[in-house]
């Protein structure tokens, strides 16, 4: 048995703002420091982590100095060029700032939204000095909670050009980022644009350059509006737009948890982890979460271990579902093939249809039918509380093929 | 001041479902017997409605023999012609039967599939029949419980697959149908495929010929998921998408409601209004919602009669806002525009870019002005009240202006 | 037609920390300066409040020297004595401080369970000082993360040692407080022990002197949860434990917001009003709420203006609609009473027990009974909308009595 | 290891209507036929089950005559006494019948009321003869989506006229009943009255026996609110108010799904079988479950098994974790104790209070202890997926105390 310790091939990154969080929250003050850049990258690189990603003000605070700002840079990289850590992403923070109360490129102030461009475009230079390839637009106070404002439609407008320019400024750079647009419904605005990773996907389609556009799908947004993971990064391999992902955990429909990856939803969590390793996604595998408030700096360090353990651990259980006999007898069972419709429906034709037409179905047979899915659910369920053994040699279900 | 009493030129429409439904729910029999469709037809036309939609099982029994279903048929008709109401809408019915209890387009089994497709189109042929103009997907069964049954990504390449298929007929057919997809985040499906909006303008974007299709936004879906709904339309409308809508109401967070429009949310029916009558939205206002359950016919009338006048009312204030002094008062001191900044913002140059980045922003400044919003968005609540006079002489904010 | 300015006769109560709101947030920092005690009491003074509420350190900051804290007690006390604003209601903050990270009453460390009841009489002393009555118990950090932690039972038992410890200590100065908790079902914890004001009651009842312990029900509070806000405050007026109300306004499951009372749910904000009126509800009518982060001190005015607007429009619309005649006649014929099955219910005697097991229901002709409950919605929806005339003489429902 | 097959000594139980629904839902019909009682009650004690339980019309269907009444009656009990199965809870459906539509005990129409109590006391009878000593309320139909109706207050007295009356017809009758209160905050009705755990135990401090009344806390009801379930039954346990347990599963703010135990929230069904194993309940564990509407017989089974299986594998884990040497260290290092200060706190005495009053204590120092729960809750999630041993020998966190 592996003992779940990490290495860069896995590809696990951490943001800055991650294991750097204070604790701050709207009801409390900080419980805990926060550490400098080079001890981040220092400490990640001792856990096994791959890389690590930043805001332009995790790095450079605002108002830092040109001086300052070397000074940063060469401590950051120098940590980098130490341990061998990567930056495969980089960010723009547009919420911090009070100027960006409502809105960054969707404010209804024009100054606003003009700022927002050149803070972005000053961002993407950074991130591209420390070889970003990911570029990610979470836009957090992209919303409102009066919609009397009047700015809906214009908002999304004003989101738009702000996308197709700074997809012009990456080309015109050479910087040749990957944009990922990161969804969440609300908090800190009532109602955020783009909430979900469908909504994401379908404003893409509007944009002038959308192959240079993806998603990046955080567990904890998608599941704060009571949606499913797994299905809303199932949409997003399937329209090929699964740019970046951020993993963590949450409870739905509440406020933003930022858990700890798995610490809620260990099912959802396989399912996750599932889907990334069989798609083939070649990505980072990025927690965007952070530590309880009730942590200081040993507890922030076994938050960030945790959550690596915790994809190591469902990867091989990902392995053993996929080797598992009783496990395929289900599937198989689960699922009826018949080559002659299949042909018919994939491909329309007039010919298609009238045959489809014509053909006489039994739907009180199809109707009783059953599925399995109890039991394939409850193998599942077994496997992930350790239950099954490696190799099971349990009867299968009946498998029905047609035709 | 009018009376608020609906004329056809109102374009609204009820599905033979609403008005018909029974009071069955989960945990109890129907309360009421429901009406055959001629009785409907000649009832919202005394109504004041100005079409009627279906579901192919809406009008013809599953089952039913061919003496019957052309029975059915003509006096349908009849009524049609009699009143003068019109089917601008059709869709299938893909959930009832226990033939579709894991999915229909995206069943594992490719019987059910086949059998999906069929059904669609001999419901496309009766919609055509009937001149239905715009062809409706809600699919009510396409989603899991069950991940571990592995189908996420092959059930939206058969989704896609099917709707291509369905599209091609139309145009084969000589139908020439808008198609509009009608999204749903769960119930009956633990979690449906295509849960939002947002998440159905993207799977659009997939298809062979995405200019056909578009969406059918509920009030209560989008509701269910916590999301806003004036949010949603207003990105359907953005992208060209608002193909048909679903006005009912809800609470957030809980089992489908299909309350009476406005019965929840008079804010938010408010905004839906305004956004359609502003947009030049020319479809037809459907209400997909059913009496409640306590109730006799004489209350599935009045709850009809009362989407309607709500509408109306909300119509009626949507114009009364946009006219009253005040408010446009503090729309003006809500936006600043600047054009100078919006000239560089708006298109991509090498030029632009510079200029931007080398902008001064006082950024403080920026993020000091009030905007205004409580004083707005106290005026709309109370022009929703009533309490506001036509016309209103409170000096305004001062408005900025820069540049 | 009034003019909806309130006068202190309306007992309207405003925090100190309400308007007092900087707006940082979890994403953001501050964007206003928040005002002193003084200037606040001064402030609400002109805009017609009765009264202002505190947390100890909303008053006097932690670390204050004595001499700092009578300075400010002295300045707090001018200001109440020159308006006439009074102060029904003071708590302890026991949430701010990292000490109090996780939990309070309820912590796992005995020393800060120790110093949280240390704190709070120091905060009861302070609230006798200026004259509160009322004690209200926000457990803001009472609750868990991580339940492997296992103190679920240990921290109810904490609790209810806690309160019971405080009730005494209250009797024993004589400052005769009646408390009242105010639950919250999570934010900033997890979850939070005593979620709803059910929790809150069935707690009271394990207490030593329930009779002391009420509940503070707060709009926002319970809506999170997605439950009804008049059916909390009807359960808890049943049992005789309104003690206190925070009125305010939230969109369901998602982060606390505090929105202006009415600003989201006019229907249920205006059951609230009715049923605070209707009940003789004799306390104050607490905000507890803040201005949009997007909002200057003028912003905050009009917040804290249109608070008390709105209560007092929606407390004109209670009175129209009990003697709206049509409103009325669907009462009396939603209603169906029955003298002597009435008497036979109301109390438990064998001989009734008898005489009911004996009588014959006609259970079919009760399922088929209408309610009228749409007209009747419908109807307060126009009342609420403003489109209904102060006399009505449409005809009424048919009323049902019997026996 | 153990197999995991259960024994009626686990006292696992099921209501004849959770493996007998027949997957009929809001919108599709039955997928499966049902089953006899005598057949349920084979089937379950064939897998090893303790107990079966019922509402009225579960066994005997309405409008039954004498004779067909004493038939099933025959015929259920000759099931029973074959078996050994036993029924420990009984139940009246007060729902399903279209007269209940607007409520049973909290009906607006006093000849409902009064016809629920008639029907009620028959099925107290009914489950009287069958030797049930729990006796459940769940009122799904108690509530309101129309509150203008205006019976808020005088529903909740009338609730509790009933209950009051009910309990002295147990007592009168020799029945001695414990009664358990089923909470659930909505579905079918908008609204449900005694929405939660706490709102059952609030309400039960109101009537006339308390003492004869608990609650039957719903995993699926609770988590439908968002709320905790382990919190729930913590505090049910804390009032001593635990009567009985109906275990499901469910995702939060959605429908009422009903999973099996352990579908979906392997964490939170831990804590659960934790509070229940540890707190000594001795109840049944019931579970209040139905397979998936896409499975037939067997996948019923399937089902039923599932429940207990997961069950005994998260029991076996509870006892795991109880003797897991470095989570014991983890909860010694969580917890600290001060017997001086414990003493101090537990009982109100002006000395003791005067004592904490001047006690120095170091919050900042208390503010910065870390809690190490983030270890704590990785520990317990690697427990959960079985990746530890059952011994080890990890170094512990330094455990704090104090005095």
């Amino acid at each position: 048995m592996t003992d779940y310790t990490p290495t860069p091939a896995d590809k696990f990154t951490f943001g800055l703002w991650t294991v750097g969080q204070t604790g701050r929250d709207p009801f409390g003050e900080a419980t805990r420091p926060g550490f400098s850049a080079p001890h981040i990258v220092r400490k990640l690189a001792e856990l096994g982590a791959y890389g690590v990603d930043f805001h332009d003000n995790d790095l450079i605070p605002l108002g830092a100095s040109a001086a300052q700002r070397d000074q940063i840079v060469r401590d950051f990289r120098a940590a980098l060029d130490d341990t061998g850590l990567v930056v495969p992403m980089a960010t723009t923070n547009l919420f911090t700032d009070p100027a960006f109360k409502d809105g960054a490129f969707t404010s209804a102030d024009a100054r606003v939204r003009a700022y927002a461009l050149q803070k972005t475009m000053y961002a993407m230079d950074l991130g591209a000095e420390f070889g970003a390839q990911t570029y990610v637009f979470w836009g957090g106070r992209e919303g409102t909670e009066v919609d009397g404002g009047g700015k809906l439609l214009d908002a999304l407008a004003w989101f738009r050009d702000s996308l197709n320019f700074l997809a012009q400024y990456s080309q015109d750079q050479g910087y040749n980022y990957r944009f990922a647009l990161e969804p969440k419904p609300n908090e800190p605005r009532g109602d955020i644009f783009l909430p979900t990773v469908g909504s994401a996907l379908g404003f893409i389609a509007t944009l002038e350059q959308p192959e240079l556009f993806g998603v990046n799908p955080e567990f904890a947004h998608e599941t704060m509006a009571g949606l499913s993971f797994p299905h809303a990064i199932a949409q997003a391999i399937d329209a090929g737009k699964l740019f970046h992902i951020d993993l963590n955990d949450q409870k739905m429909g509440r406020f933003d948890q930022d858990l700890r990856f798995g610490a809620e939803n260990l099912k959802a969590a396989f399912f996750t982890v599932k889907l990334l390793e069989d798609s083939g996604y070649a990505g980072p595998r990025h927690f965007d979460a952070h530590a309880l408030r009730t942590e200081d700096a040993e507890g922030v360090w076994a938050f960030a271990r945790g959550c690596m353990r915790t994809y190591l651990i469902l990867k091989d259980k990902v392995a053993q579902w996929s080797e598992d006999a009783e496990i395929r007898a289900a599937l198989e069972a689960y699922r009826v093939q018949d080559a002659e419709l299949e042909a018919l429906s994939r491909t329309y034709s007039s010919t298609n249809a009238q045959a489809l037409k014509n053909r006489a179905f039994d739907r009180v047979a199809l109707g009783q039918r059953g599925l399995g899915l109890e039991h394939l659910d409850q193998l599942t369920a077994e496997l992930l509380l350790g239950v099954r053994g490696k190799a099971s040699t349990a009867a299968p279900r009946q498998m029905v093929t047609t035709a």
